[in-house]
């Protein structure tokens, strides 16, 4: 292939350039713990390096890498340095970048079964080989009348659930009539902002979600959400989904699935549980009790793009009845028609989700599982509680700290004493040191810091510095 | 770092691992010719060969890329490859595929612009440079009151659209009261089953969506949209959005968007263009008469993941007015707030997405376009449609075949003479060859053939050698 006559990049190019950009990479990792947590740019100043006219002629990857650290770098907040403990963590790992390097390499487009059989059939086994990890209900898995899915986000598989809750409370007629009756959605006042997103987005509006009450450990109360169902219920209204959180987003609270899930089956109400981050602990059987009653779900999903060495996207969405999903979202133009998806043996994914289509994402997850096994994982997440509790004991033992919140995991919310004015100048002088990242929430109307532990190379004596550090600033703040 | 201990995989393994990957995926582009182009599998030999447990130790990734090509391979349809002309090019290139190495590599989450600016203000920038490489109307650069963000595909992009365009029709209502009047949607009857998908979505019911009437060349008729519009208006109803095509999946037809921009202007209804698949080729000037009229457009779409050499995911959507997309989409918990969102000097493309989270998409755009320059997009994009044109000649000097529509770009429709079961077979018997994929659409009422040009190492030989197959089939079918 002659390069210069064709501009594309000769496989033997591709091997070069790609030999650099797995060195860029692991350099990377090995310099990590050199750079400022937390980006220190301004506003435009990325924009600014960058040239304003997109080049004419070709250029050689090697300049574009240089401009990469050059230009790029500084505008990187760095999600996985074992000092990032804002959010969630959204970590990844070796087997998960060649994963899906594999993925893009191959460039296929796994919208149906017959666009890549292996795409759907290898998606389909891994999610049903996750739910056995995680020990999910059987109903979950696609050897019943359930089966699982990777979505992009959380976010979007709450929408899908919704939109499949919400055909089914009005028999199947919103999809073609439109929504003429005021339905209802149910979630915690901890619940994720994703939630009433898809709220808006299916059409019901904000004003139809609920948001329940919660108790002293932020977790749903089951009797408070009965009474809404059957005040609404009696208003003439239809609800249609109770959004619970195994895992909020603020504090970790477990919400209780077996008492909500009494209520959805007692009202015939659509159960979907959200774990997006916690569900990964549930590999570990002494972290499973968070799951239980899991099996009056109607659909269930988790991240492994965030706790389980998974690089974003990778959302784990099953359903227990995939014929409602399905109903829900297909549509078959006659451009799309073909034996496979005729002949109903297959699962056409692109039915199961928003987009048409599809990355092969499954390749990504079957590394990671392959490459770390039960045990490995199992290493890793045992790891990140111990560490969340030592850090726990560290803020109890400490006379001007407090705990905001059980620590049922791996976030630890917490608070200087002396009120929020103090707790925000505290979070952004260990922020701005650029040696740890941590955000921060609101639990009881006081300002509260976050420590999220879930980074790969994340080890005891990042925690520990991270705490000398807390107690160092605050010593200065006194 | 001891790998047998944390059972991470350390930075020397992933470059030993990381150049096996590399290699592979450059030998696959060598042997690509060698596979037959749909994949052959029945259903469930995919998974019948995999085991059915998950693995309780971890194991070497040599091994997983063998049992890939032992047991993926055969279950994969080759995408990539230059005998493939079904559906739609979903081509990807060598600086593609590094680029979103680069970007899984450093395993960001681009969220907001805080999260990492630089994935934010690069994709900003990258999406200036391509509406000034597609010559697209200035309102849609974010240097002015519009902007462009990437969305996964563009089923997403016409979804976000409508939401907009639902929530300035009711004044900003719907998103939190619901939908309280008949919203309708208009399109042509050769529109994308995801402007259905997406009526469906945001609650309106596909008995709200218009298809209206075509011309002889395929194209959305302007009168009768005006009618229909005036017609539901007298109904009561509000007509919220016009999704007109640049480039339809069956046929490329091109809407004629100056027309429909002024029924647009005068009824004043949200227009959003998607121009999927053929929006690329407006690099080349030449080309560039399909977009006459988009400066009344209110949004705008195209993918460069099917025929700008960048791998799926990646769909370019501009909007003239943000505020009207970022009012419909924005919700702020505290666990999300920061100093850069609230100085209101940055944009936080969460919200102007469904989901939350996002990868780091631009990085491959911005190696695409640096290594391909501009001049080597306008080479290959001519070169494609040069070679759809010559196919298409063939078709016309081809006493049996027939053309079905215009042939404005890449994409040519055509059929035997002697109606639908024998283009049935002929289809059937090009596909069981593996020698080259081409899929069908309906025109007229008449099965359809399709065959689409956009592979990245599609040449002439690669066309010649599928008409003289769809030639000597058609032989043996007399």
């Amino acid at each position: 292939m002659d390069e210069h006559h064709n501009y594309h990049m000769s496989p033997d190019a591709f091997r070069k350039y790609g030999r650099m950009v797995i060195d860029f990479i692991a350099d990377y990792y090995e310099q990590i713990e050199t750079y400022p947590v937390l980006s220190r740019v301004k506003p435009g100043d990325i924009r600014n390096a960058l040239p304003p006219a997109p080049p004419q002629k070709g250029e050689d990857l090697s300049q574009m890498l240089e401009d990469f650290r050059r230009q790029i770098m500084p505008g990187i907040t760095h999600w996985q340095s074992p000092n990032f403990f804002a959010f969630f963590p959204s970590n990844t790992s070796g087997p998960s970048i060649l994963g899906d390097l594999l993925s893009a390499g191959l460039g296929i487009q796994g919208m149906m079964w017959t666009t890549s059989p292996a795409a759907t059939e290898l998606e389909t086994h891994v999610l049903d080989w996750l739910a056995e990890m995680l020990d999910l209900p059987q109903r979950f898995k696609s050897t019943g009348e359930g089966g699982g899915v990777l979505q992009d986000s959380a976010s979007s598989a709450t929408l899908v659930a919704l939109l499949a809750a919400r055909e089914k409370a009005t028999q199947y007629q919103s999809n073609n009539q439109g929504l003429n009756r005021k339905l209802t959605v149910y979630t915690s006042t901890q619940g994720h902002s994703s939630i009433e997103k898809a709220v808006r987005i299916a059409g019901l509006g904000s004003a139809q979600l609920r948001h329940i009450e919660v108790d002293d450990a932020f977790a749903m109360r089951a009797d408070s959400l009965w009474a809404q169902i059957r005040a609404d219920k009696q208003k003439g209204l239809l609800p249609a989904m109770v959004a619970a959180t195994v895992g909020t987003t603020s504090s970790n609270a477990m919400d209780p699935l077996e008492a909500i899930g009494d209520v959805c089956q007692a009202e015939d109400v659509w159960l979907h549980v959200d774990a997006a981050m916690s569900g990964t602990a549930a590999i570990c059987p002494e972290f499973r009790t968070m799951h239980d009653g899991l099996h009056q779900a109607d659909s269930y999903c988790f991240n492994p793009h965030k706790w389980m060495f998974t690089n974003f996207d990778a959302d784990c969405f099953y359903v227990a009845d995939r014929r409602a999903l399905v109903q829900a979202l297909s549509i078959h133009p006659e451009y799309l028609k073909n034996q496979a998806s005729e002949s109903g043996e297959v699962f056409d994914y692109r039915d199961w989700q928003i987009p048409l289509g599809r990355r092969f994402r499954a390749l990504k997850l079957w590394f990671v599982i392959r490459h770390y096994g039960i045990e490995g994982l199992q290493h890793h997440i045992r790891k990140h509680v111990d560490l969340a509790r030592q850090f726990a004991r560290w803020v109890q033992e400490a006379a001007d700290f407090e705990l905001a919140a059980p620590v049922p995991l791996n976030l630890v919310t917490f608070r200087h004493k002396s009120g929020d004015t103090v707790n925000q100048k505290l979070l952004q002088m260990i922020n701005d040191s650029g040696k740890a990242y941590l955000t921060h929430t609101v639990l009881d109307g006081q300002y509260t810091l976050r420590l999220s532990v879930g980074q790969a190379f994340t080890e005891y004596e990042h925690v520990q510095n991270v705490w000398r550090l807390i107690e160092a600033y605050a010593g200065r703040l006194r």
